[in-house]
């Protein structure tokens, strides 16, 4: 394994879409969503784990999962957990990722990834993994890893390539990129899949410290100076001091809207591995194991009558009984029951938000 | 009060078309269905208690009950309390008053009604049941209750009287009984109410000890002479074991197949004191306070949101989430979650077997 490879596992998140399965006192990352036996976080760690040493991969989470990280991902240091206190999107959260490392290797090549995707061919993930950190060692690039859409999503942030045949040869499936977009509307969608040059943005990027850092000066320089100014004290005991008493000052920004979409040197490198964002009840649905009436069923007591197309989750105590339902989300945890339409389900995140309105942190 | 008035208070149903509100380990009866603080038992009893001495009212139930029976209605001396030891039907459980009666006061006059029916208009009724208890008094009559019918229910069996305006004049309301039927399908209960001679069967019925006597020893002999044989024991020690013993060998009969339907001497005394049989969950729902989109809510957090018509009943320390549905029951208990259209309810009755037969008694 290249001792230069790093990856950096953002794990903060509060999964609020998919509740009441993720809670905030335990989001989708540290759930075993799929029911493989592993949670979505452990999945992400041990894909890593094959390619790159447990001592250079670093989880980034909000401080008050620090427990959930330990107890789930148990052969990690405790000093390559990142605690950040506030929730700042992020931009904040590779920053501190990128001054931690600079502290360790300045040669570093860093692969970043989100801790709650779904990734099913996992060897072809794996080498295009290698060869992204592999060219990101060699070129001044920030780089993006695209999914080949295989539908007209409308969930989904696309990235449209620069059509240059000879490069994307050249570099094996790279391009450079043309422009990132916002979610399609179903319309847009249709015509971004049948272009050819567009891609699902799937939120995982490669890049040398060096080509980051750079980026971070050049358009987020007021946050890559907060971390500098504390360029001794990281893997020190005063870390944690000096991050409680930065993170305040930082700006909540995502690393798209930041630095991807405004550089000049961002790649894109395509590909189709089986991959989902697992964003939504939705897409879990579609990634999950079905009945003959193509309901996903979670929970050892559940009787169904004419009951399709739904996800119904409880726990293994409770006994379930559908009947009559089409296109819903049926998902009884211990102390909350959601009903909802699977078309829906964006409502979610407003039902979330009137029980914390009139019930505060109790069901959320 | 006449001391010669007894009212049997029958409790003994498992009332499993109201699952899993209704459980086998505490039925109907002995809940408080409608939220008005006071159980279907407790109702029922407290309106008899008010024309009857308690000492008068006994309450037939299933021994498995005897500890909700002495909970609920504490005040009734436990001698009053009979147990069966299995579910044989009315007609035994009718028997077996009448034997206790029989041994206390021959002159009896005795208003038997089921435990679990809603009555609205309590002064209305008990000046009802004081004029029937007062009709059986002095005829050899087995009355029944016959309340006017005011929609084409097809959820109960009629009684078509025989037509005689000077009879029912100088009877107040009483007419002889031409037939008992079924539960009619719809085109038939349209005719039913239509011609004004067909009236729901209540299942309360009026008659004297010794009318009632009487006709078992015509129309079901081998029950009373079962009981007949411990005429000794009844109010005794020796009570329990006599019942437990003849139990098995009771037939399992209904009063009105058993009597009502073979005897002569049958009438019925019409009225309308707000009725229902609570039998279903839809007739729970006519009966139940609604919000505005006519959703019955239990429960104190429950959210909805495009739901309409439904009957949505959750423990309290449950947050529940509703979206878009209509005309359903949606039921969360301890243990079960039910989910149900409202015009499939009859469908309970099946998911009940299909779970004991998978699950055993842990869930019914």
């Amino acid at each position: 394994m290249n001792k230069n490879n790093y990856c950096v596992i953002m794990a903060g998140g509060i999964g609020s879409r998919f509740w009441p399965f993720s809670r905030t006192s335990c989001p989708k990352q540290f759930l075993d969503i799929l029911g493989t036996g592993h949670t979505l976080l452990q999945q992400t760690f041990d894909r890593f784990n094959k390619i790159i040493p447990v001592e250079n991969i670093l989880i980034v989470t909000n401080k008050i999962y620090l427990d959930l990280v330990r107890e789930q991902i148990p052969s990690i240091p405790v000093k390559n957990i990142l605690l950040e206190p506030y929730r700042r999107n992020t931009a904040p959260c590779i920053a501190y990722a990128n001054a931690k490392i600079l502290a360790l290797n300045a040669n570093a090549n860093i692969v970043v990834a989100p801790s709650d995707h779904l990734i099913i061919k996992e060897e072809e993930f794996l080498g295009i993994v290698e060869h992204g950190l592999e060219f990101v060692s060699k070129e001044d690039a920030l780089l993006t890893l695209g999914i080949t859409p295989s539908r007209p999503e409308t969930g989904y942030g696309y990235i449209q390539i620069q059509n240059d045949k000879e490069f994307e040869k050249k570099h094996k499936g790279i391009s450079k990129v043309k422009t990132f977009t916002e979610k399609p509307d179903s319309e847009m969608a249709k015509v971004f899949l049948e272009s050819g040059d567009f891609f699902w943005n799937s939120g995982i990027f490669f890049w040398s410290l060096k080509s980051i850092d750079h980026a971070f000066n050049e358009n987020l320089p007021e946050i890559n100076s907060l971390f500098k100014e504390g360029a001794n004290f990281f893997n020190t005991n005063e870390e944690e001091n000096f991050i409680e008493n930065i993170y305040p000052r930082c700006k909540s920004i995502s690393i798209d809207y930041g630095i991807m979409e405004k550089a000049s040197n961002v790649y894109i490198l395509c590909s189709d591995f089986g991959w989902s964002d697992l964003g939504t009840w939705g897409s879990m649905f579609e990634n999950s194991l079905k009945d003959k009436a193509a309901n996903h069923i979670k929970g050892e007591n559940v009787f169904l009558y004419d009951t399709n197309n739904c996800v119904i989750s409880a726990t293994n105590n409770k006994c379930v009984v559908v009947q009559g339902l089409t296109d819903y989300i049926v998902v009884n945890s211990d102390d909350v029951l959601l009903i909802c339409k699977m078309k829906d389900e964006q409502l979610i995140k407003q039902f979330v938000n009137d029980i914390k309105l009139k019930l505060g942190d109790n069901y959320v």
